[in-house]
């Protein structure tokens, strides 16, 4: 290390960020939208805290994110404690206690930030909002779809393009490779290469399974089209129910949501944290970032359950941006009835606080298109 | 210290809860309401980060609440960072930095979480909600009764009923005690006599200025009757000073806000932090717990700045409870244009998402109170 630099006082630690005024209303106002939608069909909003003891925040689904989370020591009981690095986990713990009488299905929703260690991946985000879903009890293509149907209707209200909805079942490549009777070392080697979609690799390494893991390996895409390959595909018994159920999603997602975007990856298995069914990772054309991502897991107390987990700083980007609303300059004496009704118009209005010499001039200054006028609003350009 | 006790996985560290749904809708909804208002009178939004540097989030007027501040290494750079308690610093360094060159009079509003690291108060929350206002530039009472006008309009919107803000002007006690020519130990033990408002104290140290101090002491209460005792003493030029911008402060605010409930203590000083002028706390009728407070500091690069930051969880218990909305059981095979229909028109709808043996039965089972039927809706009860 060297000296240290010279203290700039706008310096923020790698991967948090200010939110300006435009971005930071568009991402509060889009995720009040999103849990409008929610709301809606029966999610009820809870708030878990930001932090937690450790062993119970990163413990059951937790597990799974423990390595993203920082610590921190309580010094009231000297227990270590850790900033969420993920919801999800929160409302499994929640339903499983303080809502373990709650009637299932049990619909709840949840808007926050959450806080990542990172991982000396300096230019990531390490401070995260996530906006979600959880539906919990039921495990059934309906509960899945209607997790998938209510990301896209969240989605069409903040206007978000071409949406698509890629599902996977993270299970179902382990399952087979596990009927394969291979090796640790040769098992290894074909999952990496199965990762890598590298079908030279499988072909040379999957022995009887060739075939069938190369079938699959390009059966990627519309769901259609995949799942019609899936389904010619001769598939051990076990593996052959993991893809009907995949099937299953597809067909009750179409019937809940016709028109819908659907891909199909039956390969991929990486990245899924405790998810155990059908996951899905949400896509809008032309962004690279996902905008969200979720599946089926088992919650605690072994009760099935179905989560999305929305992105909004990556919603921001994808969302037209929202029309501004006009603001009205307000010169010294302005009648505070007719500012108040203007403001019941949808007006913002920005008070002079004081005499100016000219109030035209300090409208515009003011970013104003408007001044307040005579009783009426007159153009500021 | 005995054994640790065997864990408990609904335990929470003190001072951070869950809200369950009713109540953490009612807070969601609260604090938008507020902003909603903020944003009408020409507040624009900003989201600094959870936390920052500690250097920068503990310097300037954030060292007045550097010691309620939990600290973390972050692991990339080894310097220290630190959660945020507060969020008018934040504000105060996005001013100063980002928004250095936006127009003055500068309107700021923000809500979110700071989590404080408690000082063993097992008993007080340590996860926190803000939300506020900050109006960075002017120094004016008018600019003081913008940020009460604001805070009231903000929770008449919210239906609090009985609000009152309690003004203060923390530096005139100061003032007039450096004048009086004390020692060390006497000023200290005349100091403490007032922050206890121990009149018979305060009459026995004082000497010279025993006679004004009394009826200051006396004459805390409603603003009108305040200022009017402390017109009629006779005070140093510097501390009548202070005297007259209170009380042209509360001129400013009555004529911007008619009715308004107003008190008015002007020996009070204890509890402020950063600021250096006029500062509010608010109250509603009947609630112990302080609902916000605020006042007048010097900012950044020494700019002139007044907020109010108000305190969700004090408004929840505050405010009357939010009617719920009607939630609609649609059993298996409901038209899906229909259910969209009803939430357009403010229905929550609750899908069946299964065949069910007697779809009253678990319509009421979910809390619902009427079930689609027919092409429209019935009562269950």
């Amino acid at each position: 290390m060297t000296d240290d630099p010279p203290f700039n006082p706008a310096l923020l630690p790698a991967g948090f960020v200010d939110l300006l005024p435009t971005d930071a209303e568009a991402e509060a106002a889009g995720m009040e939208d999103l849990m409008r939608v929610f709301a809606s069909h029966g999610y009820s909003r809870v708030r878990p805290p930001l932090l937690e003891f450790e062993e119970t925040l990163l413990s059951g689904s937790g597990a799974a994110v423990a390595e993203q989370a920082f610590r921190l020591m309580d010094p009231d009981t000297r227990r270590m404690m850790a900033l969420r690095p993920d919801i999800t986990p929160q409302i499994a713990r929640i339903a499983a206690t303080r809502m373990a009488d709650a009637p299932r299905p049990l619909r709840l929703s949840y808007a926050g930030p959450c806080v990542l260690a990172g991982g000396g991946a300096r230019e990531s985000d390490r401070q995260i909002s996530q906006a979600g879903i959880e539906l919990i009890g039921p495990d059934s293509p309906q509960a899945d779809a209607e997790i998938v149907a209510l990301g896209a209707e969240g989605l069409a209200v903040l206007g978000v393009p071409g949406v698509s909805f890629d599902l996977t079942m993270p299970s179902l490549v382990p399952a087979l490779i596990g009927e394969g009777g291979y090796g640790p070392a040769d098992r290894q080697a074909l999952m990496r290469a199965l990762d890598r979609k590298d079908s030279a690799a499988v072909a040379r390494l999957a022995g009887g399974l060739a075939p069938v893991l190369t079938d699959m390996l390009h059966a990627a895409g519309p769901a259609a089209r995949a799942l019609e390959v899936l389904g010619a595909l001769s598939l051990p018994p076990a593996v052959r129910a993991l893809g009907d159920r995949l099937a299953a999603t597809v067909a009750a997602i179409e019937a809940r949501v016709p028109g819908i975007r659907l891909t199909v990856d039956p390969v991929e298995f990486r990245g899924w944290r405790y998810h155990t069914g059908v996951c899905m990772t949400v896509y809008a054309h032309g962004q690279h970032a996902e905008l969200g991502r979720g599946g089926r897991y088992i919650s605690n107390n072994d009760e099935p359950a179905c989560g999305l987990t929305l992105r909004p700083e990556a919603l921001l980007r994808a969302a037209p941006p929202r029309a501004g609303r006009v603001r009205v300059f307000l010169p010294a004496g302005t009648d505070p009835a007719f500012a108040a009704r203007l403001r019941a118009e949808g007006y913002v209005t920005v008070d002079a606080l004081a005499q100016v010499a000219d109030p035209d001039a300090e409208g515009r200054r003011l970013d104003c298109a408007l001044i307040a006028s005579g009783g009426g609003v007159a153009a500021l350009d």
